[in-house]
């Protein structure tokens, strides 16, 4: 394998990782699953994807059990996280966290909360109330509102349930 | 700007690290800074990364003060993580629990534990015993033995704690 087009295959479960997820836009299809967006056409205009990257980078996923394709409304096919895929959630929560801290005022940061308690979670995505870390399904996620026009920010601006399909 | 050559710049906190971070080879440099690999030699040759990509990975993150120049033994410059590098290790860690999960076998996988009590952390890098989420300095990482030559991956064997330089 030539030098420097793969992550080296050390026995190093973070390089392992990046070899599924470090393509370039791979981690920002799997946030757009997260905040339940599942039709390609909605992935492809949510990120602004040229069509060949966006299918590419879906088939490598559903290869290796990240990404499933499920029924949608219609005879449409739709794309959706696997289990292995949901556990992806910390290394996303982890950016968006940093992200925050680093680049967002705070009146344009999302709000996260335990679905099951409604308690706000904390930097490293724990539920100071109950004491627990949830898995996505039970983070619901509330984007600030900007009075855009846009339908994905418009939809992202009601508080649901990671992995739920959007309503657009 | 062209669509596909820069992450969107939509108000979102992933995007934005992911501008930082997502590049090829990056979190892979990262990871060896969290490691104690402190020398642009060690962490070419650990990496196995050309002096090209290695150079222009460490000035954006330099630029982004991720990473810094310290002085080294001599006269010798080395780099470390800053205040806002270290914070990325939920990051690190999540896509090390991942690749762990899916990737490794259970005798393969880094040993990590908290320095303060030794009790080893659980999967979101919590420590069950003293009930708080420890930053990277006050982790302790141990890599399984493998036999092998290689003088990182020997330094490695000896649990130490993340972000101290490691002694080759």
């Amino acid at each position: 394998m030539p030098l420097g087009t793969d992550y080296v295959r050390q026995n190093c479960a973070i390089a392992r990782s990046l070899e599924i997820v470090g393509e370039r836009w791979t981690l920002l299809i799997i946030r757009d699953l997260f905040y339940g967006l599942r039709r390609y056409s909605d992935l492809r205009k949510h990120i602004g994807l040229p069509p060949a990257v966006l299918t590419d980078r879906l088939a490598r996923l559903i290869e290796e059990d990240v990404v499933e394709r499920v029924p949608g409304r219609g005879a449409r096919e739709e794309y959706a996280l696997t289990t292995k895929g949901a556990k992806l959630w910390p290394v996303l929560n982890g950016l968006s966290q940093w992200g925050n801290e680093h680049y967002v005022e705070p009146e344009s940061r999302s709000r996260l909360t335990h679905a099951v308690c409604g308690a706000q979670l904390d930097e490293v995505g724990g539920c100071p109330q109950c004491g627990v870390t949830p898995a996505a399904a039970d983070v619901e996620i509330q984007k600030p509102s900007f009075g855009t026009a846009d339908p994905y920010a418009q939809a992202l601006r009601t508080p649901h349930r990671l992995l739920e399909p959007l309503r657009l």
